[in-house]
């Protein structure tokens, strides 16, 4: 039987990055939790169906954000001018090892799982900790919620503190565990997350590659973040041409869907490694000042044909919105193209494209309203931003700069109704 | 009689900008509108006053805006990817002539005061625009509501579109009846306000600082926000050693209490004039990205011991809430520091200081808890933010990352509760 759900009013979005389609007072017909078609007047055959008409409100796709730390949700905001290793010691491995703890977990990821939800998040790709039990609880958290992930056990075997680490044989028994148990989910799935390459011995790498291949999994971790990261990797894996060709070598480079979060500071020949594998890269600009990794060139990479996406980074980045990070995407892009005038700064349209159908390739196919992807949308009232008339584009343009989560009245994820 | 005003919770606010005064679970006493004391036990000459309990919650001091357009309010986060020029036409000077009505001018200020208070900005400093009728309605409805501000109607007499600029008589007439109407209110009071050099002639230029000598009034403007601008200065004006010594001459640097936007390419000759002078600069940080006029020095000026505060720069800047100011202005600040590391990134307790004290400067004692200071001051829940029991500096710096007017529970202007 076929499940049809039409829904009348203005929708927005982008099917290539430079322009966005608009379309006024318009049906869109979903079936099965997809996309069927969008209609000025609605076709005979829907005649009987019932609609739901959100007036002069916008439809728009959902957020995707590629590349944010569940376990560091209760840290947002705080400690923000600290040193990054202080950071890290000061609150995150502290925090991190709470998630042992299934009420404790249960607790945050619930908390955690709204404010995404609430914000317009309907898709993410998320680090969770070490903990294999506190991980079990957010793929359970999130199934519940009706949101759609890739959530990743974090696997570190070495330099951090002991009480986050694990042996390599723990952490891979917990990532196959988990592997097992969620592998058939419709929406809430796993990837294989190392922490980064600092943190993982070459067995621990490999391991995980071959876990990604045997499952067919995706793959998450973070590349290039800053200089001293990348001259770490460097003493830490001699034998490596760089620090993409780490991941490059044990299978954790694009050998299955890959996304990498950061990827400030890539030479030649890791970009061209990232195009060729078909890696994703997660632009983290809040992230990128927080943490004072520096702006990353994404215009260089737009030109250069890469796949990017836009993430939070919860909670190197510290909101939780991503319309925020649309945003700074622009703001950091404008900043860059003022001491590299031959980068042009991002337009909205391609900021939103990055946040929707941009990030959304890792899910396949959500981000857009064309026929066949999944139904992944928010409704928009932005009456209370402020007074005057201006056109759709405008108004779309005013939510991602001045709106919140008080302005989205209604999520679907694949045609269904979440977070009421 | 004195009125009485006792307090408690968690009392924090900065002195210096250096380090933040952390009082927990103290009393607060405020007497006709001033700070009297903090005490950790109340004396016991207040003994049979009534207490206000705020229990765990944050009371900080109201932030002070330096800088915005309450005419461009309705375009907010619109157009942001537009040049300058073509965003002035496109938007603002459409926009700017409407205030001549009177009711679009009280209900798009209303909604203004509204949200500016909503946020926790007590004090502003004003731009509003060339129409004497419309910044009329904006003093009264300030005053309504009850929060402190400096308002000025925009003079320009040359190089804008003829539908919004005026005669140089006929701006002069009308701020000079806004003085004589409005001089001796106790909490919004006019300023000088040209809008800029290049669209003031030199009449207009020297009518205004006679204005301002003759009334001892303060005064506000823009100064060096971007290259093309300090070129055109240049050209307008050749007999002026630089863009700061246009507004020197004709007694609009200093002589009276001024506050200058920007001041983002000030040269040696320039950064001295200003400090010679007094003059107080308003950083905009979310308008030198969104304007792509490049960051402001911060700690360069810092250094030279200055005197800044934060400015909301609405609508070059898009968010009306001034914690953003604070938080971009330590972002930005960062990616300064990592071109320019002899210049430290700014601290959290510096950045409040700067929306707090530091713009203070310019309304006299408010932006502090020492005694005799106007009991200017939010009080801040927040429960909601995350999960987690962090230290009140901690809490503070999470309020100011990533919370919003949801968070703010009660609003004092000089001991009066407003905006409930």
């Amino acid at each position: 039987m076929e499940k049809i759900l039409i829904l009348k009013g203005n929708i927005l979005f982008t099917k290539i990055p430079e322009r966005l389609e608009v379309y006024q007072h318009h049906y869109l017909v979903v079936i099965n939790g997809k996309v069927a078609g969008i209609y000025p007047v609605l076709p005979p055959k829907y005649e009987n169906c019932p609609v739901e008409d959100y007036g002069d409100r916008l439809i728009i796709p959902g957020f995707v954000d590629l590349h944010l730390h569940a376990a560091q949700f209760p840290q947002c905001g705080m400690g923000m001018t600290k040193q990054l290793l202080q950071w890290l010691n000061d609150y995150t491995f502290d925090l991190e090892k709470q998630f042992q703890d299934e009420n404790f977990a249960r607790e945050v990821y619930q908390r955690f799982a709204d404010q995404l939800i609430a914000h317009g998040t309907l898709r993410a790709c998320i680090f969770a900790s070490t903990s294999t039990k506190g991980t079990e609880v957010l793929f359970d958290v999130l199934k519940e919620k009706g949101i759609g992930a890739y959530v990743g056990k974090v696997n570190m075997d070495r330099n951090a503190p002991d009480f986050i680490i694990e042996t390599t044989e723990d952490s891979i028994a917990g990532t196959e565990y988990l592997i097992e148990k969620y592998r058939h989910e419709r929406l809430v799935k796993p990837i294989i997350t190392p922490r980064f390459a600092p943190t993982s011995s070459r067995e621990l790498l490999e391991q995980l590659g071959g876990l990604a291949l045997k499952y067919h999994l995706p793959v998450q971790s973070h590349l290039s973040e800053n200089r001293d990261e990348i001259n770490w990797v460097r003493q830490l894996f001699p034998e490596a041409r760089n620090y993409a060709d780490v991941y490059h070598r044990y299978a954790l480079f694009g050998q299955t869907p890959t996304v990498m979060a950061h990827g400030i500071y890539l030479d030649r020949e890791e970009i061209d490694l990232v195009k060729r594998n078909g890696v994703i890269l997660a632009h983290c600009p809040d992230s990128n000042l927080n943490v004072q990794s520096g702006i990353m060139p994404l215009r260089k990479y737009l030109n250069e044909g890469l796949t990017l996406g836009l993430g939070s980074d919860i909670a190197g980045g510290h909101k939780i919105a991503l319309n925020e990070a649309v945003v700074r995407a622009v703001q950091l892009s404008k900043l860059f193209s003022l001491d590299h005038p031959e980068y042009q700064p991002l337009s909205v349209p391609e900021a939103f494209y990055l946040a929707t159908k941009g990030g959304g390739a890792l899910f396949g196919r959500t981000g857009s309203f064309e026929e066949g992807y999944a139904f992944d949308a928010l409704v928009i009232e932005d009456d209370s931003l402020t007074a005057g008339r201006y056109c759709l584009a405008d108004r779309l343009e005013r939510f991602l700069y001045i709106g919140d989560d008080r302005n989205i009245c209604a999520r679907f994820v694949e045609g269904e109704k979440i977070g009421d």
